[in-house]
């Protein structure tokens, strides 16, 4: 997988892709370029074999102040139906390559998480936050609709139909120990222990049974919108693929032999 | 919007709309003819421009009892099934007029909310409790199913899905810090301070952009059983429409002159 | 409904079936044989009218360590496609069976609940815990994906969407007191009390409506993936059926009485 990017930061080693944006003077605002960049990256991903896991990490003290006031607001305010349209879709596309990139992504939050930035980490599998962490969906604050880039369909099934609400209407932040409380949060740590703790997950991930992951990752986007017999019979066939894979026997093997399963992700 | 009706409370004031049942003294039990004129006000909300937020307030200690044992109960075990289609269909016909009303709705929740009342305050947007509210979907304990009015679609989607089928198999009250905990009210707060909680909060949602608001009320009903790709497209086209209305370019303005943003509407 | 199985312990007195997994010595493993006559009971259970709950108990201190790492997992690393999906069909069968019986389903979970029991104990309609149980979606522990049995449609309506991934991406112990706190258990109880209470809870059930209970379970699992406004016609639809029931007018009559009404189920 490339790591030869121009508008974030990206780090490729043991597995896991360690990517920031990169402009901590401005809480690490989104631009027209990192959005698109960020797209093409992740959709790249699905294809890529040497990444398992992926940890986006704040930069400076905070994970993202969302799509910047001068660089992205501004310009919408003067655009036509067809370049508003091309830009929604645009975001969206990448909360679909998010959803779609097969790898298990940890949001590792700490500071401002606002707007397209708390998208992210809402589209993330997984999020840790230190105890600074704010998290914003404050597009109500801006003049627009909570609908943006999913989240009226992705939040309320993270944090409950009524919470999700409350920030969209009211775009207020929600606090570490809230986000934890309500689910949105998998775990709080110290500041100091947050790289640490999303890359020790991450690392959990990566030594796992990918191609098996890659397909839990696969149906908890797919069964979605199923109905119960939908899904388990999406889950009978998506199983029998993993049951045929080599990870299976090696775990099997591993415990006839009372060891620890080495996983290949094949 | 008007607020010449019959069979409840109803005050508008700073584009609130405020009401409430009105039989305090048999604990605000819903009649054919309340679900009815509810169903009708909620429908013509829809269309009015005048009121941004609604409350819907207890009134003497107490939300609502649910339909009338005497008024509703008795005369249903005599009806014909086209008769009692008619009577389940008006009353899901008030739960799909409050979703569709595209003003967000803040249940003040005191006291007895059982029933019927409890679909309403369900139904809401937002809920705010006092230390006594005690909710109740006591279906099952008048010998009927939990699926009344939506509840067993709704209901786990606020506060999950074991929690709601405990509620809807055993008709226990849940009470208020459970409903807290359980994402079910937005915030408990003492009796004497529920009426200006309520009001403070719809204030806050009326002088926000009230069209965005609408647009992501619609689209918290309308993802609902979406597929996430059919979500994610749904709110770029619609996030797209809200940022060609004047208050996305007022929010842009009034941030780069360093003033807070007054809102309109449109 | 008969209590003459073989691969599994069954009770039935007063309306409810007591079932368990008998082989204590190995954790109450399932077996290929287990599966199918579980599968078969609860498909039975759909037709009888003289049960109307069942407690699925532990036994010997633990509730299922799911399947059989000899009996099962061996033989499945040998196995065709044809047979895995075979498989797969048959464990997905079973919860659809516990989904389609019409009787709801409390599990009471002691100590070890892991693979397929985590699974059992997820499509039961209550959960119910000692401080000891220990929860684990171990699907990725032995090289597999989390989409088991319907967990990746199931698990996110329970305990959110963002705990879920955790279980499913790490196969970690979900403990009794995060259980409770995320809604995955309705109570958790002393392990002298677990068998008491959930008789009694299951006790308060089948002396309910029964008939008006098993739409509750229909409803729960058939809006599973409507919009709202289907599932509110759905809704009707149920209700008006139940409101030509003998139950309800029993509720009605009973009120009216001032006494405690005294369901029959019809």
């Amino acid at each position: 997988m490339r790591s030869d990017v121009k508008h974030f930061r990206c780090e490729i080693a043991d597995g896991i892709a360690r990517i920031a944006l990169d402009r901590p003077e401005r809480k690490n605002p989104l631009t027209f370029e990192s959005y698109a960049e960020l797209r093409d990256w992740f959709r790249d991903l699905h294809y890529a074999d040497d990444v398992h896991a992926v940890v986006i990490m704040p930069n400076g003290g905070n994970f993202s102040s969302g799509g910047d006031v001068h660089d992205i607001i501004g310009p919408l305010t003067r655009m036509s139906m067809k370049e508003l349209l091309a830009f929604t879709r645009m975001t969206g596309d990448l909360v679909k390559a998010m959803l779609g990139c097969g790898k298990p992504i940890i949001s590792a939050v700490d500071g401002i998480c606002a707007g397209a930035g708390a998208i992210m980490a809402m589209a993330s599998d997984l999020r840790i936050a230190t105890p600074d962490a704010k998290v914003a969906f404050l597009f109500n604050r801006v003049g627009l609709a909570g609908c943006d880039m999913g989240a009226c369909a992705i939040l309320p099934r993270i944090i409950g139909q009524g919470r999700a609400a409350e920030l969209l209407y009211l775009g207020r932040s929600m606090k570490a120990d809230e986000g934890h409380a309500w689910g949105f949060f998998n775990a709080v740590v110290e500041t100091g222990d947050l790289e640490a703790t999303a890359l020790s997950m991450a690392g959990r991930i990566a030594s796992g049974p990918t191609f098996a992951n890659s397909m839990t990752k696969t149906m908890l986007a797919q069964e979605w919108s199923m109905s119960l017999d939908q899904a388990i019979e999406a889950e009978a066939q998506a199983q029998a693929i993993c049951m045929q894979g080599n990870d299976f026997r090696r775990a099997y093997e591993a415990f006839a032999a009372k060891e620890k399963p080495v996983f290949e992700g094949d």
